[in-house]
This record gives structure tokens, sequence and C-alpha cells, in this order.
């Protein structure tokens, strides 16, 4: 043994940035303004939260759960958790109360730390979570009034008040559980991914790297993508570590209220859904002159792909990088990254060559494996036409679920990842479609996904969902719902005319319908679950079909 | 279990670059120009090579050593060697033939491969270096007619012919030994850092980071660094990774030649010590519009510390951002780094404490922990006023020395590293000095370093180099050695006169000897243990103790 072997756990680099950086600012979004903590204060406050979380009883590995809003509180409970060797639990506030009876359930969470503006949602779940000895209620302005009949609660303020700002991290193993999140599965029960000190710190080094978003000490970073979804996409970890600036908008999602807090902040970086990103570029363009953006320089974008038509407008009008992350729960999340410049020979490109691979989701981080596979397993061509099954492997991709191993999503030690894509011959994934959404029709796939880009990039079209619908000679064949914006005067067969310019005739859409929303999922994707659900009560039949 | 625990072996990263940018070049510098290969040919020549050498007998943990400048087949050895489990020992070419016979005895070293121009270096030892079964000689343009007795020799070139392109990386153990390199000791026998693929692959994760050197698969990468010290900064390996374009300046160290090199490839990061950036310098002075260097954006500059002068000249004079790194062969090397922004606050600072910073040894690594102690190993006050010893520990931190464990250097899991220095309120390590370059004088210490920037700052004065002489009454007593501009006019007395305006009277030099040249280490820092000796060869006398 020549070097040291440092065990990889985040109490290595929790407290670098307060270390660093103690005066930078943990920013929170109020009803009337915002909250601002330093970072040497969170760090404390995170200290004294490890103390009081030990008073209560929870020991490493002890399931602490979260029912909370992006805000410095929850920052504290993330910093807390893995210092101490707890497992966090970030409960996703938007699930179902069914749901989130099942994961307390499954995941036997001793503690909630939740939202007191949330607690309403907990209530229908009284006595029914019995592993539950105590709820932790974070009060914001305007909810000091707060209730539940959960479990004996405290004020999170009274739980931390007069404990020691110095907890000692104790020395745990790099591979023990760090944090628990669930997956909003397309059938059965949800089901659990368990991140670990090892994996979530080499995320974290890589989340930083130049090739990533660039994370830097220097940022001011507003982390939109709840902490609920896959640990905040990370981003949490390493504006801790780095030492940036953190600005968090609580459950103030509307979006003038987040361009205000960005422009204000002068955050640098941010980090959300298309829809998000959509809603910013309807605000902006609804008043141009309202806000500064000045200081943003990258977003990125995850969850699903950004229409390119979105990533050109940031372009063009905010000069704003948009990066496009593909990953998922399983993956930490993040898998593959597409940036305007990823290699040498991008700095030769038109501009629009460049936004052309920021549609793709990218390449592999590294330290990753990714590959496309046939139905037998059998690897396929990187030729950028081969469409396959996608599977990831590498430090920072689940094994199996927690308590549910389910060993059919794994093949060796590869996950499955349930999208389906090809890989060009510049090793750039390019995702098809998730396996479930893509519309088999006659023997041949058709992506949901390319077609609603496509229609999507037409003025006057604000958004578009493809599904499946049952088909007796084709199996299946694709029907177009799509939301048009305001005053738009645009015909089911221009849009259709409009795919021709890129699509086969067997490919297009049987059917347009105009509708006034599409349903989102928790994570704020198209739930084409809902869609269909919806188009079978309503006993839809495709025109062809029809009598 | 919830995540993959791939191991965090070298050969995960390896081929990633040739994958993502395959046509990306390797340039070498050659006697009439250049040598160019791709990416792409670089991993499979690399592949060959790993199958030559298990053809000639190597297995996991033998060593192979290296006898090469910077070139694309010294990176093939890298590339082949972390690959297939071989440990590559550097040999540094500039040591004397006593002390490489010893490493290579010590190391036991079976294969040589050696540059054919430095063959000749060698020959001394033939027949004192028994381990050595093979030489391998990569010849370059002009040294066709290579000869040598160390062992049986075979060209490079007929070793990998017709070898499959493709070597399965064998799984190892992460923490399984990737490379060795021998410190060249100030007292008794050079000692071995065994460096591991995970200290390593943690070390390349950290180099990658935007607040790092900002490595970036668009640049272009110099480094002059010679690649048998410490790893070459980890450089090879981070742009291997990448998928930079690689550019090596093998034997041309010229500061002509490296300037000519830099600007005809568009280098756009180089890295190196002091005395290069001095030569590159002077040669930009000499002739401002000979040579464009407007590609470069990033130089960094370790080994020692560079004058302040010298950062203000790069940023005013090329718009280079010149970036410290302070580090030693025994932590892989980065520790600490130095960047002109390396927090939020020094956004609104101005341009002068911006390059301020940059001349301390900066801030640590994440991941690591740096410290200050007292003699008697209890930590001192981050103040920047406070002198200890630092000392040093995390994941790519030696824990021992090969086959010579050195317990003393070690405090607990501790590196002490030798050098003493201050950590200021901000978290900035600055180094006072060696520990053994201080001059203890009346109790106190006086840092030779310090005055050596002051006098370095001078108008007319090109370098300066401050020793302790023994002193009867107060110990030691400084003296300076200082070689002048050419045409320079300057006196003994007002170089005192200058440091009068930042030392202490009994911090002065007791002595300013003007001289041609002063003597450096093989790694090009200023060899002061040669100094001491030479003046005690010359039998030199204080002023105040001659008769």
């Amino acid at each position: 043994m020549g070097m040291q072997h440092s065990p990889l756990t985040m109490s290595r680099i929790l407290d670098r940035g307060a270390t660093v950086a103690p005066a930078e600012e943990i920013v929170t979004a109020t009803a009337t303004g915002t909250r601002r903590q330093t970072l040497a204060e969170t760090r404390d406050r995170a200290h004294q939260l490890a103390h009081a979380l030990r008073g209560a009883g929870i020991r490493p590995g002890d399931r602490v759960a979260t029912f909370m809003w992006n805000g410095s509180r929850h920052l504290e409970a993330y910093h807390a958790a893995a210092g101490m060797g707890a497992v966090l639990h970030t409960l996703n506030i938007r699930l179902s109360a069914a749901d989130i009876e099942y994961i307390i359930g499954h995941a036997e969470d001793r503690l909630i730390i939740a939202d007191a503006d949330a607690l309403g949602l907990l209530e229908p779940l009284a006595g029914r979570i019995a592993s539950v000895e105590r709820m932790v209620v974070a009060v914001e302005e305007g909810f000091e009034d707060w209730t539940t009949s959960i479990a004996p609660a405290v004020d999170y303020e009274d739980f931390i008040a007069g404990q020691p700002t110095r907890y000692d991290w104790p020395d745990i193993d790099e591979n023990s559980p760090l944090g628990l999140c669930y997956t909003s599965g397309t059938t059965g029960n949800p089901k659990g991914v368990e991140y670990e000190h090892r994996s979530q710190y080499l995320h974290t080094m890589a989340q930083c790297m130049t090739d990533s978003m660039g994370l830097s000490a220097t940022d001011t970073v507003c982390g939109i993508v709840p902490m609920f979804h896959a640990m905040g996409w990370g981003i949490p970890w390493s504006a801790l570590m780095l030492g940036c600036k953190q600005v968090m908008p609580h459950r103030f999602m509307d979006p003038r209220r987040l361009v205000e807090l960005m422009a204000s902040e002068g955050v640098t970086l941010s980090a959300g859904v298309p829809t998000i990103w959509q809603g910013v570029k309807a605000t902006v363009q609804a008043d141009p002159d309202a806000h500064d953006l000045s200081a943003l320089s990258r977003v990125t974008c995850g969850g699903s792909a950004p229409p390119a038509s979105l990533i050109r407008w940031f372009h063009d009008t905010l000069d704003v990088e948009m990066i496009q992350g593909w990953g998922l729960t399983e993956t930490s999340p993040l898998a593959t990254l597409s940036r305007r410049l990823m290699k040498r020979k991008h700095l030769a490109m038109s501009l629009d060559e460049q936004l052309t691979n920021v549609g793709k989701a990218g390449q592999l981080m590294p330290g990753l494996e990714v590959d496309i596979f046939d139905t037998d397993f059998n690897r396929l061509p990187h030729d950028g036409e081969s469409v396959g099954e996608i599977l990831i492997r590498g430090p920072w991709i689940c094994s199996e679920y927690y308590r549910n191993p389910q060993p059919e999503r794994f093949h060796g030690d590869w996950l499955i990842t349930g999208d389906v894509g090809t890989i060009d011959p510049e090793e750039y994934l390019v995702i098809a479609d998730r396996s479930k959404d893509l519309v088999k029709s006659g023997g041949e796939w058709i992506s949901s996904v390319d077609l609603e880009n496509h229609i999507v990039a037409m003025d006057g079209v604000a958004q578009a969902c493809v599904v499946a619908q049952p088909h007796p000679k084709w199996d299946e064949r694709p029907v177009a719902l799509v939301i048009l914006d305001p005053d738009a005067e645009i015909s089911p067969q221009s849009i259709l005319e409009h795919c021709t310019t890129r699509f086969a005739k067997w490919q297009l859409p049987d059917d347009i319908m105009f509708v006034e929303a599409i349903p989102l999922t928790s994570t704020g994707k198209m739930d084409k679950k809902v869609v269909r659900a919806d188009l079978e009560a309503k006993n839809y039949v495709l025109p062809d079909l029809r009598p």
C-alpha cells in the first residue's frame, strides 16, 4: 500500500464550502421575499440538526425522511444526514397519498422533517404510517399555526436550538447508504433507489468537471429541480462542496416568481425540466425588459429532451447555454451530458450544428459505460441508426432496488434503463423514446419523442404529446395531442404537412387533437400513462376504425 | 448494496478520449518539426504495446520503467501499463547515474523503455542493473543508429508490430499499484512513491474540475513538466480521459522552441515550473511579434512559487492566467491550487488583489485535508501569521514509501510534507519555505522564499537564491546569490535598501553576491543543497566573521 485509502464519504467534502467561503449565502424564497443565511451558519445548523437527530435516537443507517421544498432547512437535512451517516429519504411531495403511505412504510422512516405548508398532504396518513416516531416541522412565514396528527411533532428551530455547532462526523464505510429516492413506476409500486456515499461522492466530483456543468465556486446556483428528485440532480452536494451561493425557490414555482428570483439574486446556473424553461421563456417574452437575467450563463435541462427551438431561444435571446443531461433516478442521475462545445472539433462547427448536438442526450460522463443492445443483448453498432435498449453501468449506477432487487431490470452488471436510442459515430447518445412510449406500428418503431419535437418546432405550437393507440392491423398507431399558443391559427392538416418534411407517411399521426392541457407527472414530464388512460376512458377510436 | 461498486481502475477511463474524439491529435516535437498521430492510433498502439509487454513476460504488478522525454510513445507506455495492470516506473533522465542505478535496483525494474537519444546516460550502468531483462528503444529522427549494452534490446516499433490492437484490460483491484516515482531526496537514497489506480483515478477527476485547471476536451494541452515527474502532474491521464489534443515537446526544452511549438499548435493550456515561464517571458520579450500565443489561456505553474512579477506579466502581456499549484511527488501531485477567481467574493476584488492570491499556494482540492501544526503536532490557527509544518491527508496522498516505509515522515494518517507555511483566514495556504531551507536566526525563522521573491521583483534582477550560512551567535544568517539582467546596474546596497521596504533589519541578507548562474535540480528548482555545498567548498565566511 503506497497511497492512503481514505473512504469516499460525503463528510469529507460536505463542510468544505463553508470553510473556504463562510460568508457566501443560502437564499430561500418566502411568501414576501427571501430569507438569507451564510454557508457558515448553514454548516453550524446542520451540525446542530445532526446532534438533535442523534438525540432523537437516529443512528447510522436509519431512514430520516424529508417532505420539503427546496430551501435552506432541506439543505441542512441533506448535510446533517450525510455527515452523521443517516439515510436521507426524500419524499416526493407531489405523489398520491397512497404512494406516499406505501413508500414511508416500505422504507420504515423513523422521523419526517416536513415543511409546514405541506403537512396537509400528509394528514390523510395519520394512523397509517406506524414506523414514524416523530415529526420535525420547518415553518416558513404564514404557516406558524401548523398542526399534524401523524406523530409527536416539534418545530425545527426548537429541535436544533442549543445543540452544539460541531458534530464529530463518524468514520463510516464508503459504501454505506446515503439517501433513498423512490421512482414513480409505470406499473406496480414505486421502487426505491438507495444512494451510497461513494457513489454520490464520485457523482459530485464528476458534476464539478469543466465539461460537465462547468460548476464553479464563483457560481450562484439555483436548483429548480426539486431536492426530492434524484438528490436534486446532485446540485446541493456540489454547491456545498465548492462553496457556491445557492438560491432556493421553495414552493414558489410560478415562472414569473422564478424569473424574478433568478434576476434579483444574480443566478448564473440553474437546473430544471423543459416545462420550467418553457415557462421562463413565456415570462420573458411577455415582458422582455422586465427582468435582468444577464448574470445567467447556463441552464441544465433534464427529465425529458428540450425542443430545439427552446435551446435556440435561450441562446439567441438570453445568451444562455442550455446543457442537456440525460439520466434516471437509478443513475444518481447524471449519465450523459450535451453541451454546445464538447470537444475540440466542435470549435470549427457552425452554431446550428453545435446547437443540434445539444438536442442529443449527449456524451457519457467519464467513468460510466453506456451501450445499446438488441433484445438478445447483442451490442448494436454506433451508426446513429441502429435503435436499441440503452444499458448503463458504472460507479454511480443502481445495482438493485431497495428491499426489492428486481433482477429483471438488470443484465449482468448493466442496468436496463427502459429507454431506447441510438449512438452516433461521434458517440452521442440519442434517446428515441422510453421503450414503453414507442409506437410499434406494423413491426416498426415510431419515436413519439421525435414526432413531438418536430411538431413543437412549428410556430404557434406550445406543446405536443404523441401516444400509441391500439390498431387491429398495425398493432399500434400514433395520435398527437397538441396545445396551441393563444391566437395561433393552425389546422390539423398543416401539422401533418409539416410532419411530412421529416417523417415517412406511415409514421405520421393518425389523428391530431387540440387540447387545453396535457397531464404532467410529479417530475414535470408529460404523463403518457394518464393520457392513454384518458383516451381509453373516453372510448377513443382511431379515425380509420370509426364506423 | 444499492449502487454498483465498479472498481476505480484507470482502464475504466483511459480509452474514453480515443472513443469520443478519435481523430484528435497527439503531436510530438522532433528534430526537424513534429510527428503526429491520432488519439485512436495512440489507443491502438497502446493496446499493441500491452500485448508486446505481456509477450515479454510482464504481469500485473511488474515494474516497467521508462527513460523518456514527453512524447507519444511515453504516453502509450502510460496507457498500456495502466490498462494491463503493470507498474509504470518513470525514471528521471536528469538524475545521476548512481541514483538511477540505485532506483532501478530498488524497484527491480524488469524492462526499460528508453528514448534512443538518452541511451548514453544509461550506458554507465551496463552490468550493474541485473533485474533488467530487456530494453525497448524508442527511436526518433537522427538516432536510428542506437546501441545499448544494458540488456537485449529491440526497437519499439518492432516490439509492437503485428500485435492485436485490442487488449482486454483485466479486472484488477482498485488499490493495485499503477506507477512508481522516486523523489530526489535531500539526504539518503531517493525514496519511491507508489501511485495506485484509485488514487490516480480520483486525482484525474479532481484535475478536470472547473475550479482546478478548468481542463476541457476543447483544450490543446502541452505538458512541459516531464512525464517522469509525479506522472507529469497527472495531465497525461486527464487529457487521455477527456480526449484533448496533446502537444509534447520531447527533449526540445529550449524556450524559443517551446514558444514556437505552443504557437504553431494552438496550445490553450500548458504546465511547467517557474523557470520555464521565465524563459517563455524572455523569449517573447526579445521578439514580441514573432509568435502568436493568442490561443493560450492558462499556464499552470508548480514546483516552486512563481514571482508576482511573472504572474502579472503573463496577465498583462499575454492575457494568460497563471494557475499556481502546490504539491509533492507524495501528493500525486495536486494538493492546492490558486486561481485568479477561486470564489464568488473574488469577483468584486481588484485585479491586484486577485493576482496577489495567485501568488499563494492556494486552496485545498476537494477531498483532501491540509493543516499547519507546531512541533508537538498541535494545530495552529488559520490567521495568516502562525507558521507551522504543513501536514496533508486524503485519497491521493502517500501513506508510506515503497519498500522503505519511513514512518517518521508521517504522523498518524498525515503526511509530513517538509514544507512550512501559514493558512490565512480565507483558507489559502502560503508556503513559507521548505523546512530545510528556512533560515533559523536567533531563534526566529526567516523565509528564504520571501526574500527571493522580494529581490526578484526589482527591475534588473533575473533570479535570486537565499541560503543559510552558519553563524556562531545567531545560529544561521541568510546570504543572497543574485543574477542580474544583462546591462542592469544594481548595487548590493540598493538590493538591501529594497529589502528594507518589507523586511526587518535582522531579516536582511548578510551578503549579496552577484553570480552568473544558480544550480538547478533535475526538476528545475534552485538546488540550495548544491549552493550551500559550493559555498562550503569555497570556505565561504559571512562578512562579519571575516578576520
